[in-house]
């Protein structure tokens, strides 16, 4: 088993938040990830949500900023986050821009030098990080969720169309949902997965639709103020493959709502409940 | 009336977190504050909350942290939070402490040089910021509670027990009971308020307790794991004086929450629905 370093817990709604960091065999260099552990994992193993967060997070953030703890209490649900990047690599540049590079990972496995060597989050999450979360805690790997926001959104997309035996449920705030097609993602992709278009479909939500992915239901919530609504996020994209593809889907706009983690806050126990719903 | 700069607004819970800076009289430089306006006040005046942070906050810390928002909306209630001090005032040697200095005000108003010239904290809340909530925002000035977090906990007893007239209910989440006989308050008073400890007596709620002022109820929350709990905090002190003095207290200890918002968080609601039912 991989060996962890706890590098803090704290009571919180009668459970435990946890930090920990560990040497990761897929990504060559430690990673940090935070749990949270509802009261009922201390009597028996609980469902499990997966949260990927945006560029510049850290395994820290939502854990702080989300409130989603008291749901995730009432409701018996665990939490995951992780880093949104391998840091420290030594690849130069790698910290020059905030949408790129650390902090900023895109839940994919890079093909690129200098990038492939570390950059490689979607085995990360899948494989080294879902094995110490069903192995080390009270998860029930059969049921676990994924869900997040912004970049973290389109990487629970793309994640649960990927992996539908891994991830039984999905929802997201604010998702990039057509990464091809908006700057942060063919500035990311480029890079990570080189210049042809057709090695990003993999990693694009609209276009594993297209390619007949499918899940069981989808929950997505955006607000009408988000900054990024027009030049990066796409939801009506998201919309238009669903439709095509017969893909289920909630998507609700939120008069006045913006891109930060207040709208996350306001909405997250609906998100949980979603989550525990699907789940069983 | 003071002119604010409206830094940010963000929807959340179907009211607006804002974030405030304006030209301060009081202490003579820009200060910055935080609101949350519940759905109620789109109707009405609603009653008011003063949170006062910990030693290295700001504005920002609880309205990030705490969660408090959710409560807030249900209840009807607003949140208002402010910096912890003054800000780059000049003063050589100003932020090389984390414990005095910026991010340590302490919620008082200096007498020694060259402190007294900026360090107004409890002027500036019970006055200047006070007036501009009560001016400038749906806030019934009738109805106006005070609650704080370790110095801020100290800071909210000790507001609320010189100023009766101006709040109206108080709470505190692991004050610092006894700053004359802790090395916090120590530090801090007798750089403030100068080496005579008699002076530091207005400051410290078990002197004041003693002195004989009185505030309706009292309900503290303090952590059993607390890493500061027989350094600095002293909350047997707290019982002792509110014992000898008659005064209603409700100390809860809880075993296991540390000093953190984690410990904050959990406890919050409650809190509110407290100064909720004390309000009125």
């Amino acid at each position: 088993m991989t060996a962890l370093e706890t590098r803090s817990l704290h009571h919180c709604f009668g459970g435990i938040q946890g930090y920990y960091q560990h040497p990761s065999t897929v990504i060559g260099l430690p990673m940090r990830f935070s749990v949270y552990q509802p009261p009922q994992a201390k009597d028996h193993a609980v469902p499990v949500l997966f949260f990927l967060a945006g560029l510049t997070c850290t395994e820290e953030t939502f854990m702080i900023k989300a409130g989603a703890q008291r749901y995730a209490a009432e409701l018996g649900l665990m939490l995951v986050t992780m880093d949104t990047s391998p840091r420290q690599t030594g690849i130069p540049g790698e910290t020059d821009a905030w949408d790129f590079g650390a902090g900023a990972g895109f839940y994919l496995d890079a093909t690129q030098t200098p990038w492939s060597k570390h950059y490689r989050m979607e085995s990360y999450i899948t494989q080294e990080l879902r094995n110490i979360i069903i192995e080390q805690f009270p998860a029930d790997p059969n049921r676990i969720g994924i869900f997040g926001h912004s970049m973290g959104g389109h990487g629970a997309l793309t994640l649960a169309l990927r992996y539908p035996d891994l991830f039984h449920s999905v929802s997201a705030f604010a998702p990039i949902c057509a990464p091809i097609r908006c700057p942060w993602g063919q500035k990311a992709f480029s890079h990570y997965l080189g210049e042809n278009p057709q090695d990003w479909q993999p990693y694009d939500t609209t276009a594993l639709l297209q390619a007949g992915h499918r899940i069981p239901n989808l929950l997505v919530d955006q607000g009408f103020n988000d900054q990024f609504l027009t030049t990066q996020l796409f939801p009506e994209a998201l919309e238009q493959a669903c439709d095509a593809a017969g893909q289920q889907l909630t998507l609700r706009y939120h008069q006045g709502y913006d891109h930060s983690y207040y709208f996350i806050s306001t909405f997250v126990g609906e998100h949980l409940q979603y989550h525990r719903a699907q789940l069983g």
